[in-house]
């Protein structure tokens, strides 16, 4: 597209990121264009309240109220939908490829729910839909999907992609605040939202996993299907139990082969404090890959924010622009348009370590009862951690056990046989652990080329 | 490209890099050009030597000693330089540009050291150069520089781009052991050179920040202006120190802006163990980059490696077989051949926090002398650790300061004052330290889009 000159673009949607964007578009326009080699004009700005555009300053003559004229303009190559949600939204992106335009969108919802049936439409019209912002902000995850690593077979995928959850267990593992201590802060420094439930049920952090397992195992994954945990039932106490063990909590979004099929979940997990996700802490995000000629390749960065999931929309423009989009989109095969379902594995089915914690009686043979149902259902006991009573008094003390990896049907058997022993005063709390995945690359240095 | 159907390559040199290349290219043939939608025929591998060829059990019918007759090759589109080395490899690479070949090369000297030259021919052909594989193996930096962050202003990049720099002082680090002892671990697993001069001078490293900085900064940054210290001189003392005060070292290549100069330099320095870069472990690679719009985001990975460096070639070899590269290359305007020198700042207008170490006699009045001399040049003390003599003859004691940011020129006076001291026994150690890069973006998190 580089050689028509101009790129117009339409931002249907002026909230954070939609203001972010046309600020940059417009404020930076020269600067950009200079760098990009194209000129990408914006000629729209389609909402039905300005408040927030006016608030930022954005020039008064950009807004537009009529979406259908924005879009059929013929100066107008690239739509950004920032609108958010499901029902509109898809609306607006399937109007734009009918009119034969291409689309950049930060929508991770519209995508996990109807993403190969606009990625289809755009293919039939040649146009493109670009989505770098839909993950992780301003992290290139979906660039780095759809360059080197498309080369490369993937072996696992482990993500750290919702801000909010990551900021509220930070602070959980960091100052020991509760999970509502934690979330109420989040929430008045904006970090937050009013209602959290999208983010810290994970569903938030299963969208971004769909469009990205997509990409990165060629096949359709089918949102629904994903096995989904928050960090809403978490407490301060096994998280401090992690620690002492040397892990640290965190929501991750897992992609990963097991055998021929492919285990996709959302869920709290301990992770050792070696591992570089460890560290990411705060609002920031990071995905980490395991490429089998690649190797461990890991991707930080703010996971959202207005400029800097506006410098992944932008990105995404200036790609379209030099036709970069197209090319990747047209050429490569890993598009889930293309692909059938994957084969997605139960959740009963994972195999995984398990960290175990029991509120039991302080009597004698308790542990040798837990050990046996253990035992019984092949889950064996890797380590344990019970700590003296703080008083006499104190005549129900936890114990937390951690296991070897075990089949997570069995570990659900032995945990309800472990609760209704008369001995176990609360339910137990079962929190995975998820082992350093194994390179499959080497690691030797080049001594030359 | 892509219409072609087949994009034959060439390799020429089979050594560590070039055989995981050429195994990648062939025994992946199929399962590649159905990812990319195109083939990439190995045509043939070009050296003098097949023994490490035949070990890795390539076909013997690639092998081909005559380079210009596979470089005319009409069925070959892409030249992959593998060979090393700013000689050979130069003429290799302007050949295959004459003969109007792509080229893809993990050739960090050559590109530093003629780079512009080379790039400028590849523009004057119409053909590309591609050098993902040349900064810091599988991470897609050159890629991320050239996507997203082309779209950005650059402020600053950090960077670990050494494996054997990072595992040695990863080893005095974590396990106490002198420079020597980790350089010599290294050497017998193959994570060093035999001689590693080019590795722990810093040098190899300066190459990679010239390729880098380039890009970031759209100017010409000349490898020979860069100030390179490496770790070679390093006591494990001073890290340990330096752990106390909560900082780990590392060997950095650092490009900065500061006012409308740029920094350039690689130099041992202690960042914060809360860094990110901190938690870089082993032969392991990263580079932190701050942007205005997307704030720091980081990309880690294998720096090396035969796989993990070969991956990067093979990313490049799709990337131009599909032509994202050729039309990177000719609409961005971010390659060195078109910009003109960056102003280039002297180390001694540096500003940097610093850390020292005085050896000085336990006698009263020492500290004063010492704080004296920098107070004179206006040098502030941020702390100060001294511990107690280990025994009543120890009459020299070690003395560590650390500094708020101070003027270089003024730290290298103030050193030479110091050591002229007469209570000053040793030459003082002084190290630089790295603060936390300030983000420009903001941090408030997408209510809705």
């Amino acid at each position: 597209m580089a050689s028509s000159g101009q790129i117009g673009v339409v931002i249907v949607g002026c909230g954070t990121v939609g203001g972010a964007t046309a600020q940059i578009l417009t404020q930076q326009a020269d600067e950009l264009a200079k760098r990009i080699g194209v000129s990408m004009p914006l000629r729209a700005i389609v909402d039905v309240d300005f408040t927030h555009a006016k608030e930022l300053g954005l020039d008064e003559k950009l807004f537009c109220t009529d979406l259908d004229a924005a879009i059929a303009r013929e100066d107008v190559q690239i739509v950004v939908e920032l609108v958010g949600g499901t029902t509109i939204a898809k609306k607006i992106v399937a109007q734009a490829i009918a009119a034969d335009k291409h689309v950049v969108t930060a929508n991770k919802a519209l995508l996990a729910h109807h993403g190969v049936e606009l990625l289809s439409a755009a293919r039939r019209r040649g146009t493109v839909v670009a989505f770098e912002a839909s993950c992780a902000g301003a992290i290139p995850i979906i660039s780095a999907l759809t360059g080197e690593l498309a080369c490369d077979q993937i072996d696992a995928m482990y993500g750290i992609v919702n801000g909010t959850c990551n900021y509220i267990l930070t602070a959980m593992t960091e100052q020991g605040s509760t999970y509502a201590d934690a979330l109420s802060v989040a929430q008045s420094q904006g970090l937050a939202e009013a209602d959290p439930t999208l983010d810290v049920t994970g569903v938030d952090s299963a969208h971004k996993l769909t469009i990205m397992a997509d990409l990165a195992f060629r096949r359709r994954t089918r949102f629904e299907k994903i096995y989904v945990e928050g960090i809403d039932k978490l407490e301060v106490q096994d998280i401090n139990y992690g620690k002492e063990l040397g892990y640290v909590i965190k929501l991750l979004a897992i992609a990963r082969r097991q055998g021929d099929a492919l285990s996709l979940r959302v869920h709290p997990a301990f992770i050792s404090r070696r591992h570089p996700l460890a560290w990411v802490s705060g609002p920031f995000n990071a995905v980490s890959i395991y490429g089998e000629n690649s190797g461990h390749t890991m991707y930080y960065g703010r996971g959202a924010g207005d400029r800097p999931t506006a410098a992944a929309v932008v990105g995404d423009v200036a790609s379209v622009a030099i036709g970069n989009s197209q090319q990747k989109f047209q050429t490569l095969n890993i598009w889930p348009d293309r692909h059938a379902d994957a084969d997605l594995l139960n959740i009963k089915a994972v195999r995984c370590r398990y960290y175990i914690r029991l509120q039991a009686e302080d009597h004698p043979g308790v542990f040798a009862k837990v050990a046996n149902i253990l035992g019984d259902h092949d889950i064996s006991i890797s380590s344990v951690l019970q700590h003296e009573p703080h008083t006499e008094t104190d005549e129900s003390v936890p114990m937390v056990i951690t296991t070897y990896e075990a089949l997570e049907s069995n570990v659900r058997t032995a945990l309800n046989k472990m609760n209704r022993l008369d001995v176990i005063k609360q339910p137990c709390v079962c929190i995975r652990m998820v082992a350093e995945h194994p390179e499959k690359t080497g690691t030797r240095l080049n001594a030359d080329c």
